[in-house]
Parts: C-alpha cells; structure tokens; sequence
C-alpha cells in the first residue's frame, strides 16, 4: 500500500492488503467457512506473532469475521439467525469456565450520532440480570445456574472530560466482572462491508480505532479480564472513499499511480480530516443491526448455561 | 462543468461554477458585502429570468447566503448576532404587510439522523403564539400587534407514508398561514461551507434538493402563499468529495482531466449512492445552529410587529 | 357519583359508576366473555340511544374493553397474543369492505412526556406501505391485494400552535384514507387498570379526554370517515387518586361521605390540577405496549388482506 | 407527625413537621433570608447533632433551601439569576482551596422517565474541562487558574445491572476528583414546591431518597471526598398527596384525624407504591430547570477561579 496508509479496523481487509505470502511468513494465519443455513461467510484471521502484528498494524490474537449480506436489511427471522451465529462466535473466544460467568458490557460510542451509536443502542436491549441475582439470587430465574450480565454507557469524553479507559477500569475494579464485551461502531475501507459485516475479536479495544476514537486501550493487559470486542462497521472513512474512487478511475490509465498520486498530499486531504462518509438510512439500520447484536449477547448468556 | 453533474444545494456553489460573463448573460446578478460586525459575508444571488435558471440549475428568485466562519464554533455571543442577521435577511424577503402575519414554520428532515436534524431541531426551540393568541388575544402577550406563530414537524416519508408536501399542503389549506418558512439541512459542494453558511431563500424547496429528498416541491406555487426556505449544508455528497480530491491531485499532471475521468464512469460511483459525509462533531453542531436559526425565526416575528 | 366528577376515559368505568337497572333503561348494553388462552377478559358496551350517552359521560358507539392483567409485565410471547386480540377487536369495528384500505394512524401525546408517548411510540413500530405501493404497486410487497399504511405524529399543541384536529383534518383532506386509527394514552379511575387495559371505540377522540387534552374531536362527523381510538390508560386522575383513597378510609366510619365531603371543594383540589399520577418504571412499560399496539395494527392490516 | 410517615426529600419540610421548640432541643438550627433581587427565599437548615438527625429523619449537615416562585415559568433572564444564587450557595458548602478544584458532577436518575431526568439533562449542559486540560493545559482557554469539570450519567440499576454507588465509586476512585457534584430529581410534600424549590446539602445522597431510589448512599463517608447534592422536587409522592388533600377536607369535620385514619391502613394504599405524581408540562420545566443548574454549576466553576 505504500506510504499512504488506509485506515480500516477490519483485520479482514488489512489482511487483503498484504500478499499471501507475505502473510504466512509472519505468521498470519487465515481460516475460512461457509454457514449455508445463514448465508454468512466466515473468516478467523489469527495473528500469532509479533511479525505478524506489524505487518497487519493490529495487535496478536483472534479476528472473527461474519460477512452477512442481508443484514442491513430488515428480515426479522434472518436477524434471529444472526444472533445466534454471534453468540456462538462470541463463545468459541470466551475462555471455557465450570462456574458462573460475571460478564459486563460496554457499550461504545455517541447515542447522539446515528453512526456511532451502536455501542449504546445494543446496551439498551441486554438482559441484565446482576442486580436480581445479587438481590434475589438464582432463584429469581427458577434456575441453578445463572450468569451475571451487567452493562455500562460510559459515553464520549467531549461529554464525561474523562477517558472511557478510566471510566470502565474504575468500574471494573470496583464490580469485579470476569468477562468484558466491548461493542462499537468501527471504519472499514470498502462500502460493500457497511453494516453487513460483524468483527468479534478477544484482542479488545486499541487506541485510535473506532469510528470516533474515544477511548484508550480496553484490553485483557489494561483491565486484567478477557476483553472481547464486537464491531460493525457503519462508517467509511473519507480519505478511503477518495482512494478507492481514484483506483477505478485511474485503472486503464497508463503511467499513473494512484498510491503516489494520494502520498504527494502531506496529510493526505487535509479537509477529510474529522469526516466520515455514511448511508442515508443508518437511523433504521442501527437500529436493527443493534438489536441483533444484543440478542446475541443474551443468547451466550443462556447457552453457556445449558 | 461538462457532463458530471456535481450536486449542490447552494446558488452560491451553482453560481461559482459558471463564467462571471457566462451568467450576466443569462440574467443572474450577483451582489455582495461584507458585515464587519458579526464577519459575514453576505452574498445576494439574483436569477431573474429562464435561461438563467437553466445555466444554474435552479429556479428563479433571489437566495441570500450569509458565510460565517466562526458559526461551527461555541461561542454563544456571536450566534446572538447570527441569529441576528438571520432575523434581517429573512424580513428582507418576506412581502411587507401591514397587518399581523400569520407564519408557519416547517422543520424538514429527519429527527434520527444527526445530520438531517436541522429542520426537526430548529422547531424545538421556537416562540409559538398562535394558540395562545387564538385563544386568548393578543392581550396575553400585552402588545397591541402579535405574529402567530405556528410549526409542523412532518417527518420522513418511510416513517408517514406519505410525501411531506402532502402532509404540509393539507395543514396550510386548513389553518391558512400568511407565509411558509421551511428549514432544511442542505447538501454543499464543499467541505469549507459544512455548517458554516447559511442560504435564505424566496424560491422555496424543490423536489430532489436536500439531505433525505423527503419532500415534493414547497413552492409558492404549489402552496399558494410565499415560501422561504434557510438552509444550512450539514452534508457533502460523497461523489463531490471524490471529485475535490480527483481535482487536487491531478492539478499537477499534464493531460488528465477530472472531469473527464469522472464522466466515464455511469453512473459516476454507484456504491457511493445513498451516502453521505459529515463531521464526527456533528450532533453538537446542530444543536447550536438550529439554536441560532431558531432564534433567528423568533427576532424576526418580534421585529415586525416593532 | 353525585356532583363530584371523577374522570375517566373509559366507558367501563364510566359503566360501572352508574347502576345495572339504570343503564339498561338508558339504552346502554354490555356483553362480557373471556378470552382464556390470553387470560383477556373483553367487555363490549353499547351506548345506543342519546340518553344512555347523557348518563354515561360519553358519545353513542360500542366501547370493548380488554382486560389483560399481565400486559404490564415483559413476556414476550403473550405480548405477541394480545397483538392478535387486538388485531381481531378492531377488525370487528372496522366496516368490511372488498376492496383494499387506506388507513391512517395518528399517533396523538408528546413524544417528549413518557406517560404520555404511546401514541407517537406506536407510531415508531408500524409498517408502513403507502408510499410503497403508490411508487412502484403492490408487486413490491408481491401480491395482490395490499392495504395502504400511513401514519401521523400531530405533536402537541404548545409545540405546534396548532390543534391536533386542524392537523389531522388538512391531512385527512390531502390523502384521502379510508379510515382512521388514533392512537392515545387515556386516564383511568382505578390504579389497577393502568397499563393493563385496552379500550377500542368506533366513537373516535373527544375533545377533553386523554391524558393531555391535546385535541378537538377527531370523529367519523368531523373528519367524514370512519374513526377508530384506541387507548390504553397509563395514568390516574390525582382527583381520583384522593376519592380512592377517601372512600377507602371512610368506609369504617359513619356519618361521613367522601364524594359529600369532596364536592364541598370548588373546585376540587386546584393544587392538583394540571398533575397526573403514574408508575416508576413507566418508560419500560409504555415501549413494550406500545410496540403491541403496533404489532396489533399491523397484524390487523395483514389479516384484512387475506 | 404520628406513626404515618410522610415521605419528603426536603430537610424544609422535615423542619416544619416537627416544632420550632423541638427542633431547638434537638440541635436543629434554622437560619433564613429572603434575595429581593430574584425573589428567591433561603432557608438554611442545619442538623448538628445526632438527636437533631433522627428527629428529622435527615443526616447530620447543612440543607440550603432556595424558593423561587418563578422558577418554574420560562422567564430566560430570571433563570440567569437564579443560576448566580445556585452558583453562590453551592460554592459556600464547597471547602475553600487554594489550588484549582477537579469537580466531577453526577447525573442521576433515569433520562427516559422524564419526571426523574434532573441529573441526566443537567449533564448534557455542564461546560466539561478535564479532558482539555489534561491535554493541553491551562492555556487552552487562556488562563492561568482553571478547575476541571468532569461529568458521569451513570444510568439506572434496571439497565447497568450495577448500584449508581458502584459506579461512582469505581469512577471516583480511578480519576481521583476533589469534590463530588450530584444531582438529583426529589419528591417533595407539597406540590407547590414542585419545580420551585432547590435543596443544595453537604450531606450528599442517601439510600431510599429521591424519585427512583437509584443508588446507594454518595456521600463523603463512603467516596472519601466532599459530596455536594444538589436537588429539585420534581414528584409529590402519592401516598402525600392523599394525605394533604384529606387534612384539608377534613379540616372542619370534628372528631376525625387525618393521620389517625392513614395510620390504620398497613402499609398505606398499597396500590400506590411505585406510583408518583408530577404536573403534565413536565417535559418543558425540566428542560428549563437542568439548564438552569447546569448554568449554576459552570458559574460556580469560573468564580472560584476569580
């Protein structure tokens, strides 16, 4: 790619953009398979080594990726089956424990901004359970076993003046989940991949991703639990939209370059800065993408009980 | 611009992309000055006959852009003076009267979506009478003279079922305002007018204009009373960014023409359809702007009656 | 209940204050059966003649009323069964007809006060056709009869300037549909009926009931279509509140009569008016009900077709 | 008062059901003063003793009361002023300090429930610092002294799963501020206090209080730092209301006593619990009123800089 770098926060495409080759050198490893049943395409990028972090420009770990046409429509059965394809990803990254689960999510982003509203939208659809059984105990549920889920909204720091890394480690330390799930909205490079891909990663939250960047690290080193992430991406970024345009355009001309023609700006589109591009319909696209999400959360939840 | 038809909403924009020669021909005048007080500037587009409004793609009748850099900013004193300016130009272009008037202002857009939110936030925020005068005189308000103010918030097409211009149509017909306001959140051709510049306007709203083209044409002559409409550009279209930056990059090489690359292309990026970009501060931004054109609406119905 | 006026918006406890003898020789007739699968009692009062509406406090037309104890509570799965209820009740006041149906909902009540968003909250949820099939016909929807869905979120007065019934009645004009739906949240008398009754009337909206009075009447003699309301009380009178609790308090003692003791108040209580009594968790239970009010149109709209 | 008791947030009206020669025995002290400028009555309640505490069913501390009559109507200058008297009273419980102060301010109650949205709408106009400062230092607003103002909307226990006071404390403790802000919506006695009152106490928040008794205790003993409450009576409690309306009525009866027919009933009108009773324009008081304390917190912050 050169020296213009392209932001996305899908392993899934920075993983495209580096050979094959390349690719198992450094100790990147790809999985693929088909779910028939829900038309989703699955996508395990592991990245092992330190090599492999570098070039990738993401930290080790595991990089699930569900691409799901249909889901920025609006068929309530195919969400359903959605959701429970992430819960069952959303598993396979959660460690395997005998005992009841205290698990928090963090619901990312600006309720304010349609776009980045993902996180805060899934959180009011959780079924939160820690303060009854705190109260009440299992009972409450008629079962023996019953795992806790808690939830939190930290929102963004133009708003708090505080860092969403201090707000979830103070809550954190101070409520002693086992488990986090960290949901936010994230930035892909290509337009075919907005709002129909789900990323669930057991490598947490990094600085400067995210479709509004706010927040420090959230990971298993920072906060000392598990930090699972699931992201979808309901953003473009501009700079990228003007890249990928350029590329089409210039194909069949000779001589030209679009890689060098966009490294020439320093920074490259200095207007772009602070923009992102979106659909018109994100409104009712979150809106359902944000539910499904939650149902999957609360699918794990049962499951691991059964 | 030859074949690729670059979208704004702005005469000001229209205005810039044809020759000075080129549109005195036409019968568009242009007249400009600068408010040293509140650093506007004001430009007065004038399209007076047919042909003109064929060069500029856009109706016949007067807009008036007001450019006020610091409107994206905080500052609470100088949106007073904004709303101020608003207030004048708005009077500017109202038929003078004698008598009271009865004005209804409607809010275009949608409430979900923070960047087509213009019109639905502006109506939050302003002086109702009508009711109040209606019921009680204007002995309520202790003055001898009293505008009745009114507004509607339609809403979006895939919400009502219906086109706003039905829904405003048969709410004008039955409470007959002397004089229809619309506000709407606008679509420019450049970045640098985001929320920045606002355009007055007798022409009214016409079909396919805007953030969400939710609407037919709000016209006098479709209303059957004048119609205003402010607009403010929250959006740029995303083909218009590609454009920018096509243009930028290759003012430098020898041979290539933008313009041309772009008009390849048909239609010109169809994956950039429906999409749209803005600011990542975007829900702080309206909030204050439809503030201050609130604020504006309510000097101006106070002003006439002095 | 003597010369103390305890309000009420529905005809069943309008019904009850009023003696079994007097109200068959008014002309006023009920019929009483229990939906056991749904746990739903359903009552269905006929005000028939003029004088039975004189006792009864309301205009001639069937009222059926649906008691569902457990609507108030979370269970999905029975939500979806009072929907059908609902579904069927109002089918059984909607005149037949051959040939597909316009049918608009309004949405009355302010969005902005939770006891009082059912209405603009049930709105959120319908399924919206008309614009649809008026575009590109019912092969959208592949088949071949489709009613066409519309929906109408007044707002409130003091927002507006306007009455709900001038909105209502210049749309009605513009759009033509064939029948109305109005959906509104009502007063009840006893706390015990809050949120868990559902009142479906052919009488439509009149004005000074529901819980904001933001309205003059929408009825089949004002708008020249059929009107159907649908409301479901989610607050208490305070006046009502305090005759409650009297009666209960004075029924040990003698010599005493609260409604005597109450109507020594003129007016009574002052400090209460313009208050409103309603539950804590109000805002979790007006967006589950309201959803199956939704639900309930929608799947009425469906059903008609098949 | 008997053995019914009457539930108030309000150290106000604790003092006036207890006699002034009780009180005084009691180590309760009462100062008051009246600001002609703003209309605005104070009362400062001062609880010294244990004995005083337990009389008054209060924690030991000091309870500013101010009555504003107006406050309630919209009058924009008339809020200004009183925003100054928030400012000042607030400022004469905080410690005195050298050096600059990190306040944190919290937002409690539930922002969906408009009656209890106080805290949350307060939060969304405070003037918030902590980040900027951390980031660029002083000289970002050009000054040489500057608190830092941080702000948390914790939410409600039915969505985070967790207590606000885990939050707080969690969040408190990982950002270290020097002084805790909350606010809080209240239930008051009298519903002419409804929205005209504003308690400001250094005793901070305790268990059971408020309208949707969402926390635990906040106060210095549990966080470690001085917690400041600053509160508004947005409800009258239902069982209260019951209750003045039967005084009154009672009033001329001879023989009967108002709290020895309430006290009968175990637990009092059980069908009220979790019932509250609020005025029916709450949506705009609160709107009016958040700005309001907003605007008095952000004076506070700019004059102990002076």
């Amino acid at each position: 790619m050169g020296s213009f770098q392209v932001r996305t926060d899908l392993a899934l495409e920075a993983r495209e953009s580096i050979s094959e080759a390349d690719s198992e050198l450094h100790g990147v490893s790809v999985e693929e398979y088909y779910r028939e049943k829900e038309d989703v395409r699955v996508t395990k990028v592991s990245i092992d080594t330190k090599n492999g972090a570098k070039a990738m420009g993401k930290p080790m770990g595991i990089y699930v990726t569900m691409e799901a046409p249909a889901m920025a429509e609006s068929d309530e059965d195919y969400h359903r089956e959605i959701s429970k394809c992430i819960a069952e990803e959303l598993l396979a990254l959660i460690p395997e424990s005998d005992r009841e689960q205290n698990v928090m999510v963090v619901g990312l982003g600006n309720r304010e901004v349609t776009a980045d509203a993902l996180g805060p939208q899934t959180v009011d659809n959780l079924f939160i359970t820690r303060h009854i059984v705190k109260e009440y105990g299992k009972a409450a549920y008629n079962c023996s076993k019953m795992n806790l889920l808690s939830a939190l909204e930290p929102g963004v720091m133009a708003r708090t003046g505080m860092e969403t890394s201090e707000i979830v480690k103070g809550v954190v330390k101070e409520t002693e989940p086992d488990i986090l799930i960290v949901v936010d909205a994230l930035a892909a490079r290509s337009t075919k991949r907005l709002n129909r891909t789900i990323q669930i990663t057991n490598t947490g939250i990094q600085p400067g991703s995210g479709v509004g960047n706010h927040r420090n690290a959230l990971t298993q080193q920072s906060l000392g639990i598990p930090v699972i992430a699931i992201g979808i991406p309901t953003v473009v970024d501009s700079a990228t939209i003007v890249m990928d345009a350029l590329e089409k355009l210039l194909e069949e001309e000779k001589g030209l370059d679009a890689v060098k023609l966009m490294s020439r700006q320093r920074p490259p589109f200095p207007e772009l800065n602070n923009m992102y591009m979106t659909g018109k319909d994100i409104d009712a696209v979150i809106k359902r993408i944000s539910f499904t999400v939650s149902e999957g959360i609360n699918i794990a939840m049962e499951m691991r009980m059964e």
